[in-house]
């Protein structure tokens, strides 16, 4: 069995994401990262957590993640909306055109959906 | 492929159902409302949120959105909770049984969930 | 047709506790417990509210709930991380190795997901 889910992010709240990244670390340190599917999806004003020049504690995680496999998506919509540019946000970060269809999409596709 | 979603509130927070809204309408920029089927239940506090003497800036947005064919359903064990009457209400709102059956029934039949 | 449920809780806020259990028993109120297949899955600091010394109103509630087929489950994971022991918690709670595993298997067994 594949363990697919997408965690979704809305608000600017760092205590959500730190929650939503020890779920996924807990996650591949229960099952190996070749057995788990697993997405980050941010939209509205939580895609401000994402932003590079903020060193926080946080970043190396997302990098350690996503070198394993976990895909971080911000909603363009949302980038747009507060006028950030991709160059602005974390490397592992990948631009989807709209979040919400993007959660549409993964849960059609299976994925199980978890909101930190 | 249609996109079959429904949007969850519960608490009485109006920035949640303004991020609710948001989202919707950003489907809807994305996608025609031909290939979209979206819900919204509110249960427990939240359906104060859709009391027709509130004119809110957001009652024309609920109006604009009914008219596309989103459905706005309200749980009807919160309504008689916290003793509210169908004619109090948006008129696009729907008064459904039990808001968390409806929950329930729509992800059975396909449709993704998402909480703002 | 059988309402298969999961309800997640994260954060050490009673108040989404108490709105889970009324949501539940909502739902036992408008359908049998032989048709209604209901989780509850705490993880994060959300397993403090499920401390036995903790003589809250609702934990009547949770006696009363698991009676008619409730399932309460806490995470292993989060258990250790707090330092709790499981004979510190209501007797009615299952430890599960992994909360967020949890949530994935359930829902990919048919269950719908609700975020109180």
């Amino acid at each position: 069995m594949k363990f697919k889910v997408v965690f979704h992010l809305d608000w600017d709240d760092e205590s959500a994401l730190i929650m939503g990244l020890n779920n996924i670390t807990n996650m591949l340190a229960a099952i190996s990262s070749e057995a788990a599917e697993i997405h980050m999806v941010a939209n509205g004003e939580s895609i401000r957590l994402f932003r590079e020049d903020l060193t926080l504690k946080y970043s190396e995680t997302i990098k350690e993640l996503h070198d394993q496999g976990v895909r971080f998506c911000l909603c363009n919509n949302s980038m747009n909306k507060f006028g950030f540019k991709k160059e602005q946000m974390l490397d592992q970060c990948e631009i989807v055109p709209a979040g919400i269809i993007e959660l549409c999409k993964l849960q059609n596709a299976g994925c199980a959906y978890i909101k930190p």
